[in-house]
């Protein structure tokens, strides 16, 4: 049985998390890192195919290979978050399905099928970048995801081997609320769903 | 500040969570699938691009129009669950911009850029996916993810005017704990992740 989570904690997960341009000068710790990460690593993927690759930037050398690769206005909210999250995606992941889910042959699902491969990649991915940001705000820390970054030279810097592609990069640390904008509008329900 | 969750509220979204393929006889409302929306959708996504469009099928008449598009391993877990939800991308989501993101004209970013538009419904509509997943887990529902259906025929199916594409789908309910089998294992922190 599931148990529901209370008020408080559906605020800090959805209601009143915002995504945070300025930060605080509050590090975070790599022994934070590893306990996000030891939640989203949780999350469903197809098959447990867990595609996504984490490379987490906190020095001022890895920030500055990172500076040449952000749009414009993502430079100085990277540079001043305590780190950004490069959140990538493995396109051999279907190597280590015969470990992580053992019962089939589910490598062959994929071997081969560089399109079928990148699909897979990217929507499940992209879901372990979701349960990243969540397992961050579940544990206190504040979220400030981007995607307006170069790939290609994002790529060529941080995974040379070239198997593995970004996806998205993601700031985390402890965001300064009191510089907030105003929340966004989001969609009616009617308009974004249906019940048949 | 951002609040911690309790560590019963991390075994139910992540630690104890699971997806199910066997669901308990009892129906979810559709007080609660709009609940579970209000939670999702306050999630975030790229220039507030909300891309995901939703539909919940819960008649025995809408389950035998998805039956068809399902792949065999999912048929049965799909009739016998409470509601499956088809996450779809609307790929007009930009559209909307002037409304959701009302202070810069982001609807140039992507009007007449197809790659661009497909690029970000997926992956903003897989974050909202798995937003969904979390909200619903958060409000004491079960999951059971699947992408294994005919992507083509349920677009025919459940999208005919051409310009939302299914993602994945998800059916929700009580799950039925007694037949989970064991949990697959997941990668290691340094299998998965670097810091820099």
């Amino acid at each position: 049985m599931t148990e529901a989570l209370d008020e408080q904690a559906l605020d800090t997960l959805f209601r009143k998390a915002r995504s945070f341009s300025y930060w605080q000068d509050k590090p975070v710790s790599d022994e934070q890192l590893q306990a996000v990460y030891d939640l989203m690593k949780m999350g469903p993927t197809s098959a447990n195919c867990l595609p996504a690759r984490l490379v987490f930037i906190k020095t001022p050398e890895a920030k500055e290979r990172l500076k040449p690769c952000l749009a414009e206005g993502n430079v100085d909210k990277s540079m001043s978050a305590p780190v950004v999250a490069i959140i990538g995606m493995d396109l051999e992941f279907h190597e280590k399905l015969p470990r992580l889910f053992p019962h089939t042959d589910a490598r062959s699902w994929y071997a081969g099928k560089p399109e079928k491969i990148y699909e897979t990649a990217f929507r499940n991915s992209s879901l372990q970048g979701a349960y990243f940001m969540l397992a961050a705000r579940s544990l206190g820390l504040d979220c400030g995801p981007m995607s307006g970054f170069d790939s290609e030279k994002l790529d060529v810097t941080f995974f040379p081997e070239g198997t593995i592609k970004s996806n998205f990069i993601c700031a985390i640390g402890y965001g300064e609320a009191s510089r907030l904008h105003a929340r966004g509008p989001r969609l009616e329900f009617e308009e974004a769903c249906r019940i048949l």
